[in-house]
């Protein structure tokens, strides 16, 4: 029986250092859970002006990255650098050598994790990744463990606590989203380039790989439909309000017909959804199985703590496979890799959804008509209307919801409606969802 | 390599029934993920005529205990039947014959549990609980290994949906605590006898498992304070609404200075903490770590199809570590038998609290400051009062949230209060926290 755990870690930066943080303070702890301490043997680093967290001495640092990867005393590598390259090619290193890998590399993950988890599992090593999605929220372990007796119907995730922080101060405060996103900045939430952020594409990384996981097949990246916050005005937020729903940047997935549906959009969604009172930098996601019925799962979705706690999990539950020779014992992608099953990702002309239209019309008499009958021909029927402000001769706003539709019909009567004389702008359309 | 996986199934009723059904209709789903069947081979019910659950033929069923806990091609022994004796003895008995054993018995675990963890250590069998708290939510699981790297400081639960579903109900309708108990048992979410789940003991159950796994600790249950929702009126309800606070049934454990608080009773709780938010039957635990803050796991607490859920989702952990051979690879615990350590659980004499006060007082000169008075002698502030409906000479309500103050002070504080010849009835008071 081994007597420690010994990691390589490559990366201290913020989930690295919190890595290195939680396995220093809470060494005790974990080896009264587990049996025996981990120690971190070595961390690759390029940057050695870094200051090093507590409890960490100087000589494990490294900027050879062959001191992990290729190094017979380490158990498990641990890569937290992010990004595509070099990651991928030290986790393959890492796998040929035989070493476990623990990664929080959720870009990595949606687009070449078919590429890893075969890897991994021609090697006979385990790849976990718990800190990709949603950071110290155990959300793969409950899909992949606690769930695994549902079939899973719908995932509804709040995966990216910036723009939930950037909505959230817009719904608030009702500042516009360009001072909104400033904020996030000046506080450290978002980037300086915000654009993963604010456009979904971390969202839809996250989204790829629940989808992964939940139902049983590999998902191509490309095929999840991304859309971001920065078109979303104050204007939108309060009309939703008066409708009694809340505007978030959701990633959603649905089984519909032995086909998925699997985007990412901001979204109206009922004010008193559970999933709805998530605000400010928190993650939440909403699952629901066909036994279990709804749940939810809600934490912090970010900083170097949360995200050093799924991921020193990853290292303990990894550990302990090591201990009692069950590697293997969770198929990476949840399901067995000769049972996974490629299902369709359902393009977005061709979802079902329920729509807010804000249209920005001349105040003529027969515009509601013009507007509905066209609706109508596209076979769009309408739920409630709001029409306020009226000015003779100015534009004024029509606000709409709609029934469900398919997406394609919208975005042709979308189309015709725009061209007509009496509409001055584009029209603005926002995703409805019950959330059930 | 074992090419399926055989249950003994003892009970089916509810929660047995909704085992049965998953493994049913969930069968292909279940061996996608986990690469062999689960097959129920033998199931111990007592009444002959119950009728069947689908896929479940007559022959399977027998009314003989010894062919499910004796029988050599049983692997997994499922408990579902509740309550101390017998199936304390059924359990022991599985265990004895080298059988692991899965369980939804809160009761049992609550007041048994450290014997039988040793019992199935002793005999390096597996012993897994996930259906005994908070039915679907993998709850146990999440502590056990989601947050392992994290020290546990705080648990807030909602941990009984018969309880909440009456909180809400008189929260929303102004209902008295009799009609909303009354409306709880025509529509079967309480017993004919509800004293477990009003009183809370069914919480406390709930909560010293909970304590047990997170602390790292054996719990003596007679150690847990108890107190139920029958005292609550919607007087009460009202007047916490004005302070902007909300009232649950909440199971509550803290560390404070190396000890444990432990305990179970209606609480204020601000109305817009998540916790706030969980309506109706659902139950929902909102627990912090050191490293991760805080999380919310939210989903139904009880019926057949839920509590199958997590029953299911042991028995295939279960099923992994025999088809691994690593049984005993997290302990039941959560913490390694050798590494638990007894921790005092605090008197509630001992607990640090804010208060909620509502006395009922002659609507005289200076009663206020008399109360007031005696308040500051024992050392209890004071944080805002309420008080209408002055009547000359009649009886009115006077209405006090109070900073943080011991609880012993607070007892004898009201016991010389409710002396006092202005006031007329025994005061109401409920404990109040911030839930952080």
């Amino acid at each position: 029986m081994k007597n420690k755990i010994s990691i390589g870690l490559i990366g201290l930066g913020t989930v690295g250092s919190g890595v290195a943080e939680i396995l220093s303070r809470n060494r005790d702890l974990i080896k009264r859970r587990l049996g025996v301490p981990l120690e971190i043997t070595k961390i690759a680093e390029r940057d050695l002006k870094r200051p090093l967290p507590p409890g960490i001495s100087r000589e494990v640092i490294t900027t050879d990255i062959k001191e992990i990867v290729g190094n017979p005393d380490v158990d498990i590598v641990v890569e937290v650098i992010g990004g595509f390259e070099p990651a991928k090619g030290f986790i393959l290193s890492a796998i040929e050598n035989g070493k476990h890998v623990v990664t929080a590399n959720k870009a990595l993950l949606a687009v070449s994790g078919e590429e890893l988890y075969h890897a991994a599992s021609r090697r006979g090593v385990d790849l976990y990744f718990e800190g990709s999605v949603c950071g110290g929220i155990p959300i793969i372990k409950a899909i992949r463990e606690g769930l695994s007796a549902n079939r899973i119907e719908s995932i509804y995730g709040i995966v990216n606590g910036t723009s939930n922080f950037i909505m959230t101060k817009m719904t608030e405060e009702g500042k516009e989203f360009e001072e909104a996103l400033g904020e996030s900045q000046k506080l450290g939430y978002a980037e300086a380039d915000p654009t993963f952020d604010i456009e979904g594409i971390d969202a839809a990384h996250k989204l790829s790989i629940l989808v992964n996981i939940a139902f049983g097949t590999p998902v191509d990246f490309k095929r999840i439909y991304t859309e971001g916050i920065s078109g979303i005005s104050p204007l939108d937020i309060s009309y939703a309000k008066e409708f009694n729903y809340k505007v978030k940047l959701l990633a959603i997935a649905k089984m519909r017909d032995g086909s998925i549906e699997a985007r990412v959009h901001p979204t109206l969604i009922p004010h008193n959804h559970l999933i709805a009172t998530v605000d400010g930098v928190f993650n939440a996601v909403y699952i629901t199985g066909d036994a279990v019925g709804p749940t939810l799962f809600y934490g912090k979705g970010a900083g170097a703590l949360p995200a050093g706690s799924a991921v020193v999990a990853d290292i303990i539950d990894v550990a302990r496979n090591i201990l009692k020779g069950s590697i293997g014992r969770v198929p990476p992608a949840s399901f067995k890799e000769e049972e996974r099953i490629p299902l369709r990702i359902l393009s977005i002309d061709e979802i079902v959804s329920m729509y807010y239209f804000r249209f920005t019309v001349q105040d003529m008499p027969r515009v509601l008509s013009r507007i509905s009958g066209i609706l109508g021909e596209h076979k769009i029927s309408i739920a409630s209307v709001i029409q306020k402000g009226r000015k003779e001769g100015g534009n004024v706003p029509l606000v709409m919801m709609t029934h469900e539709a398919v997406e394609r019909d919208v975005r042709s009567a979308l189309q015709e409606i725009d061209r007509l004389p009496v509409v001055s702008e584009k029209t603005m359309m926002i995703r409805v969802e019950e959330g059930k």
